[in-house]
């Protein structure tokens, strides 16, 4: 297995998962380098001391880096992917956090032909976002997905591997199409019908206005992923508009079906509960 | 204030939140007497030293009560006070717990002039039923609707109240159809939509077998209401159909208008996850 230790990592994004991942890999790796285009962020991580060294932009440093991880958000790590695509002097692993991979991995595929790029998703999250809430145990437990290219070398996916077991996360090797697929149904739906959920009960509380002092813990954990940052959401449920689409059509049919069960049909309304309920009870004890 | 231990109470339904309560109430009282259909539910109850006595029926016992306490689904609710409105001979305070009210209400108002109905419902549960999750903590810091009658007099109010306060839970006044109405939107609404999620990700596994095995911890909360009780869940449902009905007619609203923006209009998507992102933020810290 390769060893850590004696790479340089520059981490570009510390938010909570760039700093999370920062914090899970300072002092096992030679050196953490984290770039980040808010210097109060770059500050809190220097104090946290879970980064070596700390820039608010690209710079000359980088060619020292043996692996790339890019932690924004989806639209911007494509952004930055062609920014390293023009950087020909460099030599290195280039991997990313990013919540969707198709348009990453597309992006990745343009550059040149010494960096070695792999596609990663680390499948947790908090409803908070920034360094404050960075936690280096973040990923212990979780499922952290990797889609290598065509073009992924055997180091490469060894590195990321190295990387996802350090962190105390399990590696799950899969295609970007299938990472999408399946995402949209496990996490983008869901961010968008806690979002609808959310935006529902602000709407009612016009005309309710103690509607917000009754809601309790169910609620609160349906609409947790509203919580999550903004301009991450954006990026994930906008760079997956196709998959995302047909899981709608798949949770609006179930809520059409859901509608006509209850005003008519209580055996296929008991039938559509106690299905939904056997699915939770089989997957989640 | 009134003090509970002079009283002598029978908690009918022994489940998850009739459990809770035996066991919050148990020596807090003169004697707390269970009534549950299933034999094994009693058996267990009397081991865990949450009752002073139990039953499978309604038996000669009931006289003794001075409160007695409905925590069953609604439908079995509105059941079981058709049997006390019979039962002339009693002359006590009758409570529920059940997750609407304005049936409950309804039903309760047919009681005869001896009995002092008021409606109740605590804003907590659990994805798991029975009374092995019983947990007499389970009301501690949580909300407890009261939903008194025109009938109701002032000493049920305060016995009632004394009820919720020695368990934990914080008491909160309000009408049936306020309770329902609200409730539509941020209890049951969370309830379809979990269960319709669940439903979906179940249907898709057939067509992609790892999607069970990718699912992560967003899945996992937004679904958690789908754990619940399904005869709970159907009774909750099907006994405010209309208020339910325009919840979803508001949601569905939402999740067009969403679909829209994400196909069509970037700046409109970012006014509507932000919306949300803010309304999470300033009601859940």
């Amino acid at each position: 297995m390769i060893s850590l230790n004696e790479l340089n990592i520059t981490i570009i994004g510390l938010g909570l998962m760039g700093g999370s991942l920062a914090g899970a890999l300072h002092g096992k790796c030679r050196h953490v380098c984290g770039i980040d285009r808010n210097p109060n962020t770059i500050d809190i991580a220097l104090q946290k001391n879970i980064l070596d060294k700390g820039f608010t932009e690209i710079n000359h440093e980088i060619i020292h880096a043996d692996l790339i991880i890019l932690a924004t958000p989806v639209k911007t790590i494509i952004h930055y992917l062609g920014l390293l695509a023009e950087m020909t002097e460099l030599k290195c692993v280039v991997m990313d956090l990013g919540s969707t991979k198709s348009q990453i991995v597309e992006a990745m595929q343009q550059l040149p032909e010494k960096m070695d790029p792999i596609g990663g998703h680390p499948m947790c999250g908090k409803e908070k976002a920034g360094i404050m809430y960075a936690d280096s145990d973040l990923f212990r437990g979780e499922k952290f997905f990797l889609t290598p290219l065509q073009r992924t070398t055997e180091n490469a996916k060894e590195i990321a591997r190295a990387i996802v077991n350090t962190i105390g996360a399990l590696p799950i090797e899969i295609t970007p199409d299938q990472h999408d697929l399946t995402a949209a149904s496990i996490s983008h739906l869901p961010h968008v019908v806690a979002c609808c959920l959310m935006n529902v009960v602000d709407q009612q509380s016009l005309i309710n206005p103690h509607i917000w002092n009754m809601a309790a813990g169910g609620l609160r954990d349906t609409s947790r992923l509203a919580g999550s940052d903004p301009e991450m959401m954006f990026d994930m449920l906008s760079t997956n508009r196709e998959f995302l689409t047909a899981a709608l059509d798949d949770f609006e049919t179930n809520l059409t079906k859901f509608r006509a069960a209850l005003n008519n049909d209580e055996a296929e309304l008991r039938g559509i509960i106690q299905a939904a309920h056997n699915a939770r009870k089989g997957h989640y004890s």
